[in-house]
């Protein structure tokens, strides 16, 4: 019994993206990065910003006393006064830092408050397609992930997240922009979702968290805007990174913010400090604590990957492909097509690998819970999508054929 | 039902360590730095050495494309092979990089191993006094912390441990040096017990790992070696963090390193790996890890704290206090003794209250599962705790009287 049961049942399932990623550095070293397209994982390859290297810089050159020691669990005061005025401005409400908790990245700032909010059996409602790292992070804490369907056009579908509510839910665990589809859910969509929590929370006198899961927040195209979130629905809680806007995945930073009309707040609060202890983070990386708390102001390069989703689409249609057009985050959702299916879907496992023979790297929809799509993320040199196109017509010809 | 019910039972019991950290923080700011005696926590007061801040500077204005980025959940290849040198060196074996997995310091190593190790209801034994957060991590897995009593020097009972080995114990933990006492188990201690679970092993099976938390192993005293243990039984795993012999607590950078001789050895590193990622730590801090790879041959200031370590047992020893002479870390286990107690321990829990109306700030025994006792960190300067002779000296006499 080397190893835990349930460990050994999951690796021999191991995530789809990773798998890409790991056989993507293989390719790589056997054919060169330049013959490689890349495209599995959300690894931003720009670089963070100038600013952040200078403040960066700045900080280890002052080195001050004690900088690299314990604080808080919950963070530095000043730096959770910092993050508290973004959110306060992104979010359309008034908070102070006692409502942001910083984490080891958005990842595990989920696992904070997975580990605070459920009970052994509880319920975390979740629309397909999704993430699948959330069915293990539901798991790790004795809570069950419900998976309901999305809308044709990938927005939330209520009607299906209502039909799950029950005395069991927990949370609805939402995604926008969204991983893999690109959809930003719209402002009405949010108002209606919190209507729907009120009220089952009126009728059960459980209120379900909204959990936001959002590192793509301010990556967003053609004047789509994210919506406010904990305006919204007062037992909302948001978790996100720098991995995504500042290209910093690799450092594990992030935070927890709590809405301030929560009526148990302060029991939240203490419970999201008291896991983030007890999940063995203990605090969020000190030096980049520091660092993004002054860098609040700064923006995604929202302009750089919106050429590259003009780029990647262009690829795409010229390789007869059709896909989701994405109002945020890095990637596009592409429908596998095939002559041999005739209901119009093709085996995106197949394609996936057909693409492979071909140099070109995705993620089959499969990896998501929506087989018949497959992922691309374009958060590559705009070269790379560039270069691509053939392979990507003659990989598709070899599939349809 | 705003936090889970387990969180809420535990938010009334927190941690008496943190407790004293943050009490010492506010009596701080009411009386000032210099006033208050603020022995509670192991947060070393000393910096990084220069060579640390020196290696920071050069690779942060290098600055290497992607070197925020992600890299393999396990960590940099060139990282774990650095690593691996440095632990063949210190544990008598020939690993290479594939034994290390790069870690959120020592608790997010510990955190890994327990979830891939651990099945529901899996006995996990330790020798009390014992870090309490040990409970709560095995618990986050489905775990049972099953305490088996010391040595009356705190070396580990054998006898205790072999009555506490079941067809459920999935492994031994040990911290050695010891927190809270100091102890370094001896090379021959570490061999019984090596022996004693082969024996079991062979008998029922099931081999039970050896669990080492060691952030202290450098830190030794007298010419006392913290003995090797990855070729000191098979099924040891090591956890550690770079938190205390380079005073980067606040940073959580750390390894787990697994033994050569483990037959399981492939299922193990791909389950620590797959734990890595799915609790959420994802990957250990970019930066930091490729600035503790260079430093695999620095040493910690051992004789700084020999000093304080001296420093603080002439404080205790003109307070009239007993205490167990510390091997290695930088704890001093205190002995309470009261008048009004016939068996001669006292309450150390009034003591640390005593104490602090003399604003000295140390852990109650009980924290650690041994009540009678108090702990006090002497990672602080040695100024402090020179200065805390008097305030030791009139809360001993207010205390026994």
């Amino acid at each position: 019994m080397p190893v835990a049961r349930s460990v050994k049942e999951a690796l021999g399932s191991s995530s789809m993206i990773r798998k890409m990623f790991e056989e993507g550095r293989i390719l790589k070293e056997k054919y060169g990065d330049d013959n490689v397209f890349d495209f599995s994982i959300g690894n931003p390859d720009l670089d963070p910003p100038e600013i952040f290297h200078k403040t960066l810089l700045r900080l280890v050159t002052e080195d001050a006393a004690g900088s690299h020691g314990y604080m808080p669990n919950a963070g530095y005061p000043g730096v959770r006064e910092a993050i508290a005025r973004k959110v306060s401005r992104e979010h359309g409400v008034a908070i102070d830092g006692q409502h942001i908790i910083m984490s080891v990245g958005a990842a595990g700032a989920l696992n904070v408050i997975l580990k605070a909010v459920l009970n052994p059996e509880d319920e975390v409602i979740v629309s397909r397609p999704y993430f699948m790292e959330y069915r293990s992070y539901i798991a790790n804490h004795g809570g069950r992930l419900v998976e309901v369907e999305a809308e044709a056009d990938f927005n939330l579908n209520l009607d299906a997240i209502r039909q799950a509510l029950n005395e069991k839910t927990a949370a609805v665990l939402i995604n926008s922009p969204h991983n893999p589809t690109g959809r930003v859910y719209p402002e009405k969509t949010i108002a209606e979702l919190a209507g729907l929590l009120l009220r089952h929370g009126e009728n059960t006198g459980r209120y379900p968290y909204l959990i936001a899961d959002e590192p793509y927040r301010e990556l967003t195209y053609d004047g789509v805007l994210t919506p406010p979130l904990l305006c919204a629905y007062p037992h909302s809680i948001v978790a996100t990174s720098y991995s995504k806007n500042l290209s910093l995945p690799g450092e594990r930073i992030g935070y927890v913010a709590v809405g301030p009309q929560n009526g148990d707040k302060e029991d939240l609060i203490n419970a999201l400090v008291y896991t983030t202890r007890i999940l063995g983070y203990v605090n969020a990386p000190a030096l980049m604590q520091r660092c993004v708390a002054e860098l609040t102001e700064l923006k995604a390069a929202v302009e750089v990957y919106a050429a590259r989703r003009a780029a990647f689409k262009r690829v795409l249609d010229n390789a007869g492909l059709t896909y989701i057009n994405p109002e945020g985050a890095f990637y596009i959702f592409c429908k596998v097509s095939s002559a041999a299916s005739g209901s119009g879907i093709g085996d995106d496992i197949a394609f996936v690998e057909t693409l492979k023979k071909h140099l070109i790297l995705g993620v089959p929809g499969s990896g998501f819970g929506a087989p018949g799509w497959a992922r691309f993320a374009y958060c590559v040199n705009e070269g790379v999508i560039s270069r691509s196109q053939d392979a990507f017509k003659a990989a598709c010809r070899e599939f349809l054929k």
